[in-house]
């Protein structure tokens, strides 16, 4: 991970701060699909030194989620769990039958926050960021968005 | 929605970027009550055109939700999972009659934030901003404060 | 609380807005650990009159809170309901006997925010921060950012 100092390409605030977008493919119905490394190098990209990165889903059926990457079966049990809660079938109004995804999503959040020190995200040794999918698979479109200090 | 860009009033950024103070009226005991359209014109008025909008619930027993806002069945849907998981009476040692909404409250967050691209609020197609209300009817004040880039 | 202008101490933003780290000791194994006077500590060391103050948990078994510090019986509600939602022991197959703790701190977040509004957390009237230990005790460090206007 090179770093890279605010001012090394005389970037203008505007260029290096806009939301970057990043479009990803899910592969399950319901997964934590890892966007850690896609997170950081979109960090990297805009050569902030000191700050806050934002994490934003604009989807209704997929949320975001920071949590242990390092072994799989956290995810997996958050997903089982999540589902004990909050089951596919329940006897729900919405007609479009993913009324559970939009529930999930709405208790995991739709976004993370995580702040940048040194030029690198600040997360915990073990934490990663995860698209928490709850309705797919499918093509999901992140925001990241950076506030330098 | 009219754009007005940054310098358009000759703003200080004290005058454009101090909490907005929104306060609504919800109706029933737990609702979603939509309040979208009014972020967005607090937004409008700070004539930001590029940063973050945070949406902040100062109250303990009702909170702020991302989510669909196109059919009102996921809303009642929400209620209802909610109120499944966490119900109004399970013996709970909180003296005042209202522990479940503080629970429900902390599960869905007391905040939220959304991205502003182009002095929009960069929602996805089909979200909007709700405070949840658990323990309502109430007059609620919610914060939005926007950090400009 | 004494206040303390931006400009008092003629601090660099460098100096003001990195990062300041909190450790704390919880003492149980899951617990709401109040930490509402460290952050507020540490905003007005920031000596920032508007912003936003950013609390970000880097660990993946607690989660950060804000709600009631008013009455303990809340908090004492809290852990009892995600204890019933989320038990300790399920048939979870990450093997460290700990899933559970991941699980709770995804359900109430790794991070919470609070607008700083003259030189003080906005908080609510009864609004606390919390720490969020599922897997205690333990020495727990929280990171603080502020995003000054």
């Amino acid at each position: 991970m090179p770093f890279c100092g605010p001012n090394r390409y005389n970037l203008s605030p505007k260029e290096a701060h806009l939301p970057k977008r990043i479009t990803v493919r899910t592969g399950d119905y319901q997964e934590l699909f890892d966007i850690t490394e896609r997170v950081a190098s979109a960090v990297r990209d805009m050569h902030v030194y000191d700050g806050v990165c934002h994490v934003f889903s604009p989807h209704t059926t997929a949320g975001i989620i920071v949590n242990e990457n390092a072994d799989p079966d956290v995810c997996a049990d958050m997903i089982a769990r999540l589902d004990e809660l909050v089951p596919v079938n329940a006897g729900y109004r919405h007609a479009e039958g993913n009324a559970h995804a939009h529930i999930k999503a709405t208790l995991v959040g739709q976004s993370a926050y995580i702040p940048i020190e040194n030029g690198r995200l600040a997360l915990g040794r073990w934490q990663g960021i995860f698209l928490a999918e709850f309705d797919g698979p499918r093509e999901r479109t992140i925001l990241v968005t950076v506030v330098a200090e």
